[in-house]
């Protein structure tokens, strides 16, 4: 008879964003008037319309598509050359990081390739993760069986866990105790922190001494202000040999129902078998894409590649100064009131300190009844979330402006 | 240290397409003249353009994204509700299956869901394939572990292989040891065979009783001309019970190179745990869905939406006409030479016995060097495709009466 994967029974039921609606449904519920003029700083995803380099982009390749001397069917499982190229050129070489075209998997998404990577690995890896954490890197990892159950905080037995704190400046410190494989995202979601040159130089160091590999999302890197922060992990000497970069499409070009995104994996990083025997991951990843995927759909790649065209660049650069602005607006208005603000510079995103007595959900509770502003509790992200919260910059300038006046108003 | 994954290691090299390739190649450098008459007739992807509803509704989604009035972020990870809505009425209420919209989950191509799907199974099942096979079915289970290694036919250790040969119409007949999880496809890919309501009874009432579980892939469903046939497993009573079918907008609607498809799973599908409790299988996928996926496209979902309008299943059907027109072509010029020929009557594939005394790969050489065609030699499907090949009635009507004219002259 069938068996089902019992390690998917272990998931705690994705608690945070149906308690989040749950609330503003109940508040709205008892509350009509108000409820209609909720302003939402919660959710992580753009607001803002496509960028016209990739319309156009996208209307032409589907124009192609109408015909059949212009029509493509399946193209490679790997992506279209064109846009390998241009991602290479443009994130990687103009950063004098040699990377080649065939070390670039274009997929329909970060989320996919961060699950989906570890299909490469043994079971026997010990596996990190920073402290807030994006859920996808730990549930992944349960629904493989490379956890034991989650204890009454959600915290799964046999994950390395790296607090992020004030106190460190939410980067997390390099594990006393033996680890293999290790989930960094800079910058950061939920803290908007950034790592510096010299932080992630310990981190390459470290993986390439003990054979661990880097798993480094860098899907927010764009949003990065400072000349001097890092933007690839690959800007690292030795990164090539002990990191496999995540990046997406979804926070630049605004491609969140689109799909497009990439993973970047050397043909200079190596894993051992069981034998001992140091072999080179590239040949299966390479194989995982040919056979479980059939490459992200023609328009959209086009569409991707318009974005690294020189009017897609500004227009790219325009949509980030946007959201860059909300977030300075929010977190000048926070500031104002007395709140201890981090985040929001280099990242789409700010974290906040409750004020001391308030737990991350009664800050959030405060904040639905009090000011109708919803925002997304920092516990949600783990244990070390507990006492701050996190305001998301994806909203027009007229919601961000009408949240700052609003956090303003708020009596501590 | 990390570990990679060592059953990565037992796959054979993808040896079919490449040698294909490998071989048209020397021949067009050794006679560069006939090189260039080629007719390729080996290739399973469509080459008509998509059909205008398609085109058009793709256009107005675009359009959509470039306002932020109407621009669309996130969308639910298993599908909108309007795609799902169109696929749970036009595919399943009209044939009187009782499926519910969130039984179906929209998918970016059938060749993922065929392989994801093995993460909601343990690793104790026993699987059953059909042989000549898509080879994704196997590939796919030797990555996971399922296997040991392979013989030198190719044929994996562990899995339990069903010859389907012209002695059974190439249906497999039910396995006389335990399996667990079976996967079927009609019609077929590579030989054109359906299985008729009575043989696909006897699967459904074999899986119920045995508690396995049918993976059906009806990724070729809309070529079925037959009205006695069956487009849906689940016509066949208590196939909700036991079968997860595969679906795609590939073969249809041409989207081999837009992606997307579809997988339906019932909330009535069990399977056990290892301590012999019966779960059912849906919140599993749907986790699944929520954690490893983030949605196709929106205007990929829009264009799948139209290929349910009246419009476009007129030029659906318009396609399909088209293709099984190539097809009816290509087998009576095959017939007409003496050439025992199957598939093609519900199906875009034909399945050709070669002639006594040819092997697959000697048909191939010979039509590549006499007339200049292009076809896939059976044998690259598995052992029991031997001495048979595939010709793809996916072509222009121009290319397919070309290589219907030459299939006439050859001499065997």
């Amino acid at each position: 008879m069938a068996h089902l994967n019992e390690h998917y029974l272990k998931l705690k039921a994705g608690y945070l964003f149906p308690e989040i609606a749950r609330r503003v449904r109940q508040f709205s519920e008892e509350d009509p008037e108000q409820g209609k003029s909720l302003v939402r700083c919660g959710i992580g995803d753009v607001t803002e319309a496509l960028p016209p380099a990739v319309i156009e982009a996208m209307h032409r390749a589907i124009d192609e598509l109408a015909s059949r001397e212009t029509f493509r069917g399946y193209g490679p499982e790997q992506g279209y050359e064109f846009l390998r190229h241009a991602i290479a050129e443009n994130e990687y070489r103009k950063r004098s990081i040699d990377i080649a075209e065939d070390e670039i998997f274009v997929s329909d998404g970060s989320k996919c390739d961060c699950g989906n990577i570890l299909d490469i690995f043994s079971h026997q890896n010990r596996i990190a993760v920073v402290d807030p954490v994006y859920p996808v890197y730990v549930d992944t990892n349960v629904m493989v069986g490379h956890t034991g159950p989650a204890d009454p905080s959600g915290a799964y037995e046999g994950l390395v866990y790296l607090p992020c704190t004030k106190n460190n400046g939410f980067v997390p410190e390099i594990p006393s105790e033996r680890v293999d494989l290790v989930y960094l995202c800079f910058p950061n979601n939920p803290t908007g922190s950034v790592a510096t040159r010299g932080q992630l130089e310990c981190w390459v160091n470290y993986a390439l001494s003990a054979g661990a590999i880097i798993f480094y999302d860098a899907a927010y890197e764009s949003y990065i202000t400072e000349p001097e922060i890092p933007h690839s992990i690959y800007e690292i000497p030795g990164a090539l040999e002990c990191a496999i970069e995540f990046r997406s499409f979804s926070k630049n070009g605004g491609f969140t129902g689109v799909r497009c995104g990439f993973t970047v994996l050397s043909k200079s990083l190596m894993a051992l078998t069981s034998g001992g025997k140091k072999k080179a991951l590239h040949p299966l990843w390479n194989r995982r894409f040919s056979t479980k995927f059939n490459g992200v759909g023609y328009p959209v790649q086009r569409g991707a590649q318009a974005i690294y065209s020189q009017v897609g660049q500004a227009q790219v650069r325009s949509l980030i100064g946007h959201y860059l602005g909300n977030a300075q607006i929010l977190a000048e208005s926070m500031r104002s009131t007395g709140l201890e603000v981090f985040g929001g510079r280099n990242a789409p995103y700010i974290w906040v300190a409750a004020p001391t007595g308030y737990s991350s959900w009664q800050v959030f509770d405060k904040l639905l009844r009090d000011v109708q502003v919803v925002i997304t509790p920092g516990v949600g992200f783990g244990v070390q979330g507990e006492g701050y919260f996190r305001v998301s910059a994806f909203n027009s300038r007229e919601n961000a402006e009408e949240a700052a006046r609003r956090f303003k108003k708020v009596r501590w």
